[in-house]
């Protein structure tokens, strides 16, 4: 479904407007503040959503993975939680632009907050993509768009799994984006709230290279036993970048 | 170093010795109990053993990761432990073959009992190749030595890495190889234990397939940040058997 309106109604100034490459959909986004990249190509590909299903997309920025789940699946209603107001101000615009306002809803909130925002054990996925990199003492500029999207200064990886386990319905799923450095805190945190990993992907850039990106199934309440799918090697998909 | 008697004086009848490609290296192996496999040789190949350092491989079985690394490094002792008598005989018999009797002991005995046999915080390199499968209720044959070499019969994984963390000195390395099913399993108990996981790189059979084998590299009392490494494709190595 696409509204009637033009482009310009919706784009601010500094804007721009991406084409996804799917059923006519597009992303504005904010070339100053915080682009989405590779990664959240590769989790909105990777997130398995049925026919009915409800998602909730941690984190979610520009709001490019709910937009693109309603290109690529059968969710009935996708929510994106993002904490910097003007980034969620921009996915909400970019929902309006792609006519999509009856299967998303853009949140400006703390993913600390989801509990009380959403309640617990209310949705059937959770897709996040969350900042990689851990906060450490010397953060230059913790207010600027880019580096809150990218380090551990509004939420922790323990912040996004232990909300994401509540959020989410007794033996559903979980999905992530992070970076291979932080696997072992992944698999820890994950099983210590009860998401037990149940499919893991690499991603190189190029074949014979390391990997630079991990995609991580959990399943609330699962059992033990990880299935390693195939390699990703992005330039192959054209993801290169 | 070769010993100068007959390869004959060694071999039992039901057995035969094969030719490791390496140094003139050779191994006893009895097709009717457990042949070594892929794994042992890219864990032989993936733990990095420094000039000086000592060893200590458990579930040796037929000595082949020890015969390996003494050829491939410069380690001053290498212990391989081995709970099946029969087997740990056969290896020893291997490492009298080869002329190795000064670098590499064969010891017969149980992981659990490690300890009193080698004391804590004795060696440099653990290196492990264990049995995959956890033991279920049903396993029909457990007193058949293939059996014991693949399934969690004797010892766990927990039993492995337990014993690893305790011989280990302070800052020294772990490596294993294993299934990725088991990986949440690994990293988990690496970190209980204080195996900080530090590398980690999948084995796939051919390019493009899902990755069937695991090889981690653990430090004792290391900082968390895992690297990631290439991918291996056991095809192009000459491996995939």
């Amino acid at each position: 479904m696409n509204n009637s309106r033009p482009e310009s109604d919706f784009v601010k100034p500094g804007e721009r407007v991406d084409d996804l490459e799917l059923n006519g959909l597009k992303i504005i986004q904010d070339p100053g503040a915080f682009c989405f990249g590779t990664d959240a190509v590769l989790l909105a590909n990777f997130a398995k959503v049925k026919r009915g299903e409800t998602v909730l997309d941690l984190c979610t920025g520009c709001g490019v993975v709910p937009v693109l789940l309603c290109g690529k699946t059968a969710a009935k209603h996708i929510t994106g939680l993002e904490i910097q107001e003007s980034c969620a101000g921009m996915a909400a615009r970019s929902v309006a632009m792609n006519g999509l306002g009856e299967r998303i809803e853009i949140v400006a909130g703390d993913v600390k907050d989801a509990r009380r925002l959403f309640g617990s054990q209310s949705c059937d996925v959770v897709t996040v993509n969350p900042p990689y990199i851990e906060s450490a003492a010397g953060v230059l500029n913790a207010c600027d768009p880019k580096t809150i999207a990218r380090h551990e200064i509004l939420c922790t990886l323990e912040d996004v799994i232990s909300a994401s386990a509540r959020a989410l319905k007794m033996s559903k799923r979980f999905y992530m984006v992070h970076r291979p450095e932080r696997l072992a805190d992944i698999m820890c945190l994950m099983r210590q709230y009860g998401l037990e990993p149940k499919k893991l992907q690499f991603a190189c850039a190029r074949a014979g290279l390391a990997p630079s990106l991990v995609l991580v199934e959990g399943r609330k309440g699962g059992k033990p036993g990880l299935k390693a799918l195939p390699e990703i090697v992005m330039e192959e998909l054209g993801l290169y970048r």
